[in-house]
């Protein structure tokens, strides 16, 4: 672990120091558990009011203006600038060495990287290849014909089933399962017939996928993921599915058969997406929400199901005032049948 | 792969063909990825209008006139045909060497069954049965006097546990966990107690089970999966639930212990069912739908809380137009003081 | 398995017998499922009209006087009372062996407790700590540095990843990924950069995790999930959520990041929480909520968003009347506009 001023910090990072450049920092924490040698960051106005208390000898925080009891190194992006920080003060822990375990099975006409790690119980079968420098867990299995590209890590127990493709630069949480059957059955005479689920799943490069998420297979042709999405634990894509570039989907979400979503678009956490449907460019789709149908590029929806963003927060203000209306409308009623009664007698 | 002309295919299919019976067929893809020598199928409407530009050479269509550039092959059941042609143009790859792997850990009262795999890394405890050509793909885990019958098929890393039957034919896919406790706790002086949970889990025969699938033992007596029902990823179900024969559950779907589904159900993607409650045969539950209490056989309900389908929809759409709603109230209210107003002074 | 009289088993549990005392009782059983010798219990008072019906011998219910055909064994609290006679009758089966299985990759500086069971194919990396009489079955993953307390079980495939630490007489049940990366990216120049996610997950005692759930490491700093509580499948925790003791956390439940729960919180089925807020203590979240704010202690709240209950219940009849009140409007802009005209010609 290496300390830095403040001072060099700034000059690392592209960032103003405010207060005193030579406080030394010897590690980074959260705001509330920082202790003196630390730096912080404020990413989130929510805790501005932590300020005052945290113990932190500094804080990264945004260009604004601000009164502090510390010294404050600020900088465009402060989440950027902690991800930064946190890579100075806590370099990557344990690696596993390279090699294959003992344990693990090996087909023989695998292809296995240079400088690869394949940990105990894996099982890596015809035909598979495993890009140089790529690490897997214990416990991984890789089926026939798949491969990984270079520099990925399959944390222990993922399953990558036969002749899915996984990207360089990857990461895939433990019990992520990739490539099992899409979930299609046709009904004839009172029962559901497997329709074989052919395809495969391809996955782009510098893709993270969350623990225990499930990718399926595309019945023909492939479920696709492209390079840069970040997807979160718990999510289900199903088959057919194509996931644009630079996208994120947050945990429990789940996204219907050969539904598409272009590049940038965010989905918030347990939302649902029909199949067949598109998402345009940039779109945002709140947490929860079931969508039902395509969303235009750079569209916010929220709801369920969803419309606009702000149609649904005046919908959702006045849902809660859905009891005060009815009353409303019930003193109305009574109103104007007084005034409809005084209209005939007055004239009779 | 074999070939075949679009003539032979409309006979074993019970099809006919419109336009060139001898068109050459070589292999099966999406209406969109298809290559010349291709056929594709037209199963969902959204999709007519690639009719136009799909490079296949031959279509499965339902048997309703219509126009198209390319030969048609007029069937029943599309989705059903294309299954089948599936199955010729693309028979079933890899499968798995019978026998027990070297690393796999068999007690040695366990009984596999002739002709069945036990993949490596396979664990299977005293008293449990695999039955006949069965296949254990690598990592999965049979707990002591559990049974899984003929030709069914465990992806990696399935958890059976202990006393949990499964039947014949089934596909559970990797991840999938049988029988975990049920989730139950008695409530006293201040913390839960662990109500154990000593029933299990039977499942019927030809039953698909999605990746990372759930389905918890009984605290007495069984949970039961019917036969012929397929659920999809990721989905939930609780203790003492009874599921009946030919259900569809698709992904991410939680049932609370103890609810019943009789046969021929249909729960769509996201949707949770109360505990104690039973869905009757043929009902249809709406993606994403909260279902607080029983639904009548041949019901379609959707919602949160669910109602009747077309009572949610006329819901949906009034809720969109709330805005309007409280604005029109509000000019009522207003021209109504001023009815009230002027029929004072009248009267005066 | 022992045979007790009715009024044994009440002299054990603090309970009354109304009835006849010397009935023999030789299992437990559901109350649908009971047979003659078997006793069962009445918690869930939807079940009331079974009794009836019921083969079994004794019902354990609550102390209000009811009629019934059998023996009745009257306690405060059946389902405690169904939970402590449960273990009378069905001792606990199973256990595995203590020692470490043959198959199993233990670094050479871990510590295993005495009486210790590691299961085939388990991985237990450096420095790892694992408590007396604890039990990892089959293909365990426990991390560098990691730590289980005394008398804990981890099901099979569970993987507890670095630095995580987990207390006593904890359940994990199979496919749970504990200290998986929190879901942290910084977003710059058009793409996403990981966030390193370098604190960990810190378990108390007494706490019960479903299959397949997933709770995320720490950005820094911990996620906490403290004693006593209690969680169902398929959950997702994200990092630096802190869970007090005691709560109940429900199947399919999501908690974003830094979300804190004070003690007995009880979360329903599929409820999603946002990020960086806090549920006071004893507060109860209706099932397939969705929490946007933090929630008071001792408040019920349901609904996306989530109100109150009891507004909760209000706004969802109105709902159901939508369609009735956009016709009363309708009817009331009718008569006010009659009444306009009415009073237009009698000032004319």
């Amino acid at each position: 672990m290496s300390a830095r001023t403040l001072a060099e910090l700034a000059a690392e990072l592209g960032g103003v120091v405010v207060g005193d450049g030579s406080t030394m920092i010897r590690g980074v924490a959260g705001i509330r558990e920082a202790q003196p040698g630390d730096i912080t960051f404020l990413a989130n106005a929510r805790y501005s009011s932590h300020l005052a208390e945290t113990q932190a000898s500094a804080v990264i925080c945004n260009r604004e203006p601000r009164e502090a009891p510390l010294p404050l190194l600020q900088v465009d992006n402060p989440y950027l600038a902690f991800q930064r920080i946190v890579r100075i003060f806590r370099p990557e822990a344990f690696r596993p060495p390279p090699g294959v375990h003992s344990t693990a099975m090996v087909a023989p006409d695998a292809v296995i990287g240079e400088g690869a790690s394949v940990g105990p119980h894996c099982t890596i079968e015809p035909g598979a290849r495993i890009g140089d420098r790529t690490v897997l867990m214990a416990g991984c299995f890789v089926g026939g014909k798949a491969a990984i590209g270079e520099d990925s890590v399959l944390y222990p127990r993922v399953t990558l089933r036969e002749e899915c493709l996984v990207g360089a630069r990857c990461i895939l949480h433990a019990g992520v399962v990739i490539g099992a059957d899409g979930f299609g059955f046709a009904f004839d005479a009172g029962r559901y017939h497997k329709v074989p689920q052919v395809g495969n799943v391809v996955i782009g490069d510098d893709v993270e996928i969350g623990a225990n998420t499930t990718i399926d297979r595309a019945t023909t042709d492939s479920t696709r993921i492209g390079d840069g999405t970040k997807i979160d634990n718990l999510v289900q894509i199903g088959h057919n599915v194509v996931v644009g570039r630079h996208c994120i989907i947050v945990a429990q979400v789940g996204i219907s058969g050969s539904t598409e979503l272009e590049d940038y678009v965010v989905v918030g956490g347990q939302a649902g997406l029909a199949g067949h449907i598109r998402i345009g460019r940039g779109a945002q789709i709140g947490a929860q929400s079931g969508v039902p149908r395509s969303v235009p590029a750079g569209e916010t929806v929220t709801g369920y199901p969803a419309v606009p963003q702000s149609l649904f927060k005046r919908i959702s203000a006045y849902m809660q005032k859905l009891p005060q209306l009815f009353q409303r409308t019930k003193a109305l009623e009574e109103k104007v049948e007084k005034l409809e009664q005084h209209q005939k007698e007055s004239v009779r």
